[in-house]
């Protein structure tokens, strides 16, 4: 009984301490303080911009995610956190203007979005080119540790791995499991024995993951989302030619989704005035991000 | 015996008749007669154009197809067929360029496709732009006639279709099952009941797709490809918001495949000179499609 008093009064006398030492942030603050923490310059023209809100406003707390999707901002609003901080756009476009949407910022998807972060008073901030860009790529360095593959990492080439010899269908199965990724899709033999892999997260486009296969030995590519006519013909192709190149998708994003909890992580060393939350984004192809509404 | 003997002798007899009535047809003629019989005028730029081979060879026999893929091509030379109407691209590029690829022409996949044409002897055409915009969207004809869905077709709008009320889930098991597609991405409540849907085959981005889910009533979009932070966030906000949205994504060749199939029924109305078959595309995501090349 005397204990229990004894840790019930430290925790009320803990409380006000905290409140005391807390001071003030306003969202252009925490990024003010991001850019001085990257090991990078800052470079314009970027899309790393603000996306909704009031950049001066108070921030009570802040969520990184990887897509500012409504499910998303609701889950940091019961929360408390109101500066999102999102790797991947708000508004369905890269530039996160509403101009391919037909209505344009009259479509009811956007308005009705658009109330919400109002009337919450979030501040919506993306964070993809400078923290993928930074001394080491944030949202790689992410995924590489929730995969479990930093010892297979290569020294000088850190998209590139050297795994112990599995299946493509193996690897397929293991990374569905420790991502939690709803639908998978394997271009290539799903027998061939693998040890050389090249890690492409999210959407990089032809280029570069073609150059990814082009190295020789490489002899598996794992990216977010790729173009069918592109990469998965080219794929598609060196299969039929007896290569050994498979390539597995892992949707976007499952593919750069932890890089946001790194984030959360590292804002968390420089920015101590607020909580900071990593909020999952819920994979949109899975069955139970959707249940049923009637 | 008697009566074997005669069928014998007319077997015998038909194939130097129809040797005799067999003109020689070139690629290029094959393709004035194709703009010949188009209900549209020809429009260029196009990507409608010849990707490789000799336009002025002689043709011994047209495969329509998908995507010229290895595979297709494989199958289309040992079928005789030295003239191939794709509707996708054969260097992985819309603009069939090797720009993308960091090696170019030097990529080992593409220098032995290219080997592989050669020594075929094969002409690739792309048949895109030109097939869609005919009088009828060909490929979309092609696709509505493999879904059985004709009779559910808007008289004024060809892409819109009025079902008898089924679940989102159940739809995409209809089609998976239909046309046989290996990976089918579902976004929103599978629960839903739908009756009103817009078909989009292949990718025909983000503009043309919220287009669509813009129309008042239309719970349903079926596309082929669509991108993960465009039309699929998009799709996953509105049922976040509880509208009657979803998303069915067939992948990109099971989506548009069956155009390729009413192609080859089309050019047997013109083009009597040679056999044309349709060859199918091998669904990329389909383990089937690579066997164990050890």
């Amino acid at each position: 009984m005397k204990r229990i008093a004894i840790l019930v009064s430290i925790c009320l006398s803990a409380t006000p301490v905290f409140s005391q030492t807390k001071k003030d942030i306003t969202a252009n603050e925490v990024i003010d303080r991001i850019k001085g923490n990257l090991g990078v310059p800052w470079k314009t023209p970027t899309v790393d911009t603000f996306k909704a809100g009031d950049p001066n406003a108070k921030v009570t707390g802040i969520a990184t995610t990887m897509m500012a999707t409504l499910d998303v901002l609701q889950r940091a609003a019961a929360k408390g956190d109101n500066l999102i901080i999102t790797h991947e756009p708000t508004w369905y476009d890269h530039q996160d203007t509403t101009d391919q949407l037909p209505m344009k910022d009259d479509d009811p998807v956007v308005k009705e979005k658009r109330a919400f972060i109002e009337k919450n008073h979030l501040i919506i901030w993306r964070f993809h080119d400078h923290w993928h860009r930074n001394t080491r790529d944030g949202i790689l360095d992410g995924q590489v540790h929730a995969m479990g593959w930093e010892k297979y990492q290569d020294p000088s080439n850190s998209h590139l791995f050297t795994i112990p010899e599995k299946t493509v269908g193996q690897i397929a199965d293991e990374l569905q499991k420790k991502l939690g990724i709803a639908v998978m899709r394997v271009v290539g033999d799903r027998k061939m024995k693998v040890t050389r892999v090249a890690l492409s997260p999210g959407a990089t486009g032809f280029r570069l993951e073609s150059g990814a296969l082009e190295i020789p030995g490489v002899q598996l590519l794992i990216s977010g989302e790729s173009r069918e006519w592109e990469t998965v013909e080219y794929v598609a192709d060196a299969a039929a030619q007896g290569r050994q190149k498979a390539l597995i998708m892992l949707s976007h994003v499952p593919s750069e989704q932890f890089g946001m909890d790194e984030c959360a992580k590292w804002l968390r060393t420089f920015v101590t005035e607020v909580p900071v939350d990593f909020i999952p984004t819920k994979d949109p192809f899975a069955p139970e991000t959707f249940p049923s509404h009637k």
